[in-house]
């Protein structure tokens, strides 16, 4: 069996996402309270390469459970991913005596996790924070919710102002690779069309749909597009669209970096806490190398190499509901 | 089996909660799609009784997702817990051949469907709207998730005073028998202490707890009481407290109604969406008199005199994670 | 003198702006309280030359206060242009009598209903309808409150993840030829440049600052700039930023017509109310042709032809407080 | 003439108001700008007495200005009233050489600084910062514009529950003195009745109003009542409505301390900013034991004997509108 943990890390990388500073608060407190030590590593693995790393207390995570971002500050690391790096890196937890690693992030934070674990023997957990929500072995991704959250607010708002002008909105919403966002946002907004990187709505089906509602003078009009959507993104539907519907009059609007921030909503901070809390009680109960998840309401276990290589997977008849609903 | 549903009435019932629009939304527009006559039963039971009934089409539920309230009006009605109440209105159904019922609301409307259902054999369908959360067969109810965010952006508010006053606070939400909102709430908002009717945790833990934190000089204090705590809700609570710790610069909030109205958040509207669309499907499918849930991410049916008969439990852990996390 | 109003007519015109429910409320309401007929014209001037115009009763305009674009919608009209489309649109006015105008827009709008004026004598009141403030003879514009605090958090959302990145962030917000969102934003949001287009702030300035800004290693930085700028907005100031200081992790975000929409702040309701019944006042006490608008705390009317020739000018101080707040 | 100061403080005394932080930020950085040295005084003149006092930079305020709550933090001082607490707290300022003070409070916090500056001469200048709004010499105060609208956002959830039910709701806002929370948002949101302090609406005028309301059927109605209205709130304002109203289904809600946090709107930030930032340059061109204020959009002094004497008057015709608009 592997020593017990006596002193973690704990970081977070990638995309920051809403929800981050619920996670490194539970992890902290929660470590404390059994009696580990505890230390910020600042902009994920560069700081560990870097060595800026913090002894934190109880204070140091005082009133940021409502706060957007991450205190930790975060990073992509290039110097990480050549093994050099990773020995300076692991170097400066070694001089602290740090024996145990909470990773915040996405995939390819688990991916220096799993470097970690393997190459050093370091104990490891990580935690799914990702504003995408496609991680798999998890039904919540720390952020998602909040992000979803403002698209949809953003996208009332911009219902008002379609309405008012009997416009065609195409708004663009995050989600290189993941549909997620674009699909929530757009059911809970009564989208007329959702484009996702994941399902075969061709172009040519929005139109066939938009030209159907013209005819019947329903001129208020929503598209819901991913950045990750093969036509481009908003821009790409566009000008599709502007071609083969030209007396539609027709608006983008790229939602952007506001999805990251913004205090996180309530589900988000409970599922960080809650993930934060497990982290550190697996660590310490020598569940190493996993990511922690919730399935099915019940806290849940996957190994890093298997979460870093699977993904979530869409279920099947949300676009059918889509097209009843928007009717 | 029985006859094919061909006119659907629909109706809210019991407390409002947001998400009620999006899911009468939801079950008149696949009605139509399925070709049913759809009618809009208006203030629950009481405009069934007295014939508040109308007929509605897609733009019936144009533009109103994102709307708090319920298009539909709800009322508790005592008339309709009476047989000759109940012959009254099924007449209305009768007359006009609607000859199923979507219900959606709590407990209490669930029972006068189980009424209706076993009186007249008529089918219907329940749909868990309250902000409760409480009710069994469904991990989500339509307007928790709103109300809970309601809850958790008043508390920071109050934070923002508290901690530049130094002060307890102590903070009523809603939950007349179920402690959700107040737990969900206060883990959200890093309550050291929160009070909810389904568990043990008595005053003299709260003194004992706060008056430690005195002596370390933590004087910013939250304490989130659900309203129906045997401690009398927050007042309550802070009379109690006052005689033990008079030191304590103590205030009281009492959230209230605030927290049933508003825009549903993307959760609810989605669940609510979904919900209102299997309703239907349900009744077409010949699955009667079911509660229509969402249960590890399924469609979850339960027979409605079951759903009226149990509850959800609150899980074990989290107490002591409340603690850990607000040290 | 003139003849009594009896009979007016309320219509929204141009971009649509939150606060204009609230405005055609107010009037509605005033004008029915006097004994008036309201009519609503749909569509601002298209609305009028297609007699697309509706009774109001005191009904029409409940619970819409709180409602961002307008129930009366709006659009540009090019056939109002010439003078074939005036006498056709004020031929539906004759028809029902209506003997009064209330044209609830902005610059374009008000010339509108100067044409009507002078062309077949009709009364008409224009209210300040715009999310861009600069129109003369008002100290507040229906939408700019409610526009600019949409702006500001989304700014504060950004601001979340810049700060978790060290990144800076180039910020666009609406107006074309006013600068007032960008200015009152970017000073609420702790902005490190703020490009308008009534200043000759160059870019050589901001990145004079940044470069300085950077030698002492303040990485997160946010600059806002109106659409309007000579710099080609945004996507032009990165490009020019990105050439000079290419270590800096810069990224874009157009905030687009999300600024428009959303339920209107205390004060454009506020505001948006007296100036609908102040509108009515007016009419019934022959003050004929003007801007109803705020000027120091009190009701000022302006001439309709200056209102339209004359712009609101930027007051001087605002950069210096700028640039030393930033700091 | 009077020395030039060197060395200033800055403190949030009295009740805490969103905008502060602002104010602190614009102050400090103004200071610095001009090379004066700055000390941040913690909890009001308790800390000045306690000697709390702490140097600050420009980091200081870094992240601040979309906080609500104050981070010098704020609280009363009895020990301030006497002499002695006075002289104890002036010379933990003349240990350091502080040689200004800049005060942000309302009333009670001005009539400290007035005493400093009696009594030994110290140069004040004050901030209005309270969210009531009634102070002289200003047509804005830091905290009113924040709260007002969190007023209306709670009050318009609970119009969506009170329609949802054709209820009556009463709703307390703050204000023991002053209406202007309670008449601002009770304009803004369509309320039926308002009652403030300084208004001679009795409570009968509201239960006339009510009964013919409900003669003609309209149901669903709004009361907004300020703290210190005579009636007694709005638990007075619901006892002595039931009794003469007794078919009406009323509630009551009591906003209380939400009122005061939250992130401040633009104008708060906005106002807060230009009156730190004139606060210092008050001092620096000997425009000593002033408040400063915005009046007419222009800065506007007022002696700190006159502020504190002196009250800001409602307007007149405010209550022929609200009967209007709310029919």
């Amino acid at each position: 069996m592997s020593k017990p943990v006596t002193k973690i890390g704990v970081l977070t990388s990638g995309g920051d996402s809403p929800g981050m500073n619920a996670a490194i608060r539970a992890a902290v407190r929660t470590a404390l309270y059994y009696g580990l030590e505890v230390y910020g590593i600042y902009r994920g693995y560069n700081g560990m390469i870097e060595d800026e790393i913090v002894k934190m207390d109880s204070r140091s995570v005082a009133n940021i459970i409502q706060r957007g971002g991450t205190i930790l500050k975060t990073a992509r690391s290039k110097e990480f991913y050549n093994e050099e790096g990773r020995k300076k890196a692991y170097a400066n937890l070694v001089k602290r005596g740090i024996d145990g690693l909470v990773v915040i992030g996405g995939n390819g934070s688990f991916t220096g996790a799993y470097k970690l674990s393997q190459e050093f023997g370091l104990p490891c957990v990580a935690l799914p924070g990702t504003i995408d929500k496609d991680l798999y072995g998890t039904d919540f991704t720390i952020g998602f919710d909040t992000a979803v959250n403002t698209a949809v607010q953003c996208i009332d708002k911009i219902r008002d102002t379609a309405d008012a002008h009997d416009r065609l909105f195409i708004v663009e919403v995050m989600g290189r690779h993941a549909g997620y966002i674009a699909l929530h946002s757009g059911i809970a907004t009564g989208a007329e069309n959702i484009l996702i990187p994941e399902e075969e709505t061709t172009i040519e089906e929005v139109i066939t749909s938009l030209s159907e509602k013209e005819k019947r003078k329903k001129l208020v009009n929503l598209v819901v597009v991913a950045e990750g959507h093969s036509s481009g993104g908003a821009n790409g539907v566009a000008e599709i669209l502007k071609q083969h519907l030209p007396n539609l009059d027709t608006r983008v609007t790229i939602l952007g970096h506001i999805q990251r921030g913004g205090s996180p909503t309530c589900l988000d901070r409970l599922i960080a806490s809650r993930m934060g809390y497990h982290a550190v009680e697996s660590l310490l109960e020598g569940r190493h190398n996993v990511m922690v998840g919730i399935l099915n309401n019940a806290m849940h276990y996957t190994p890093i190499e298997i979460a870093i290589r699977e993904k979530q997977r869409l279920g099947d008849d949300w676009m059918k509901m889509v097209k009843i609903l928007a009717s």
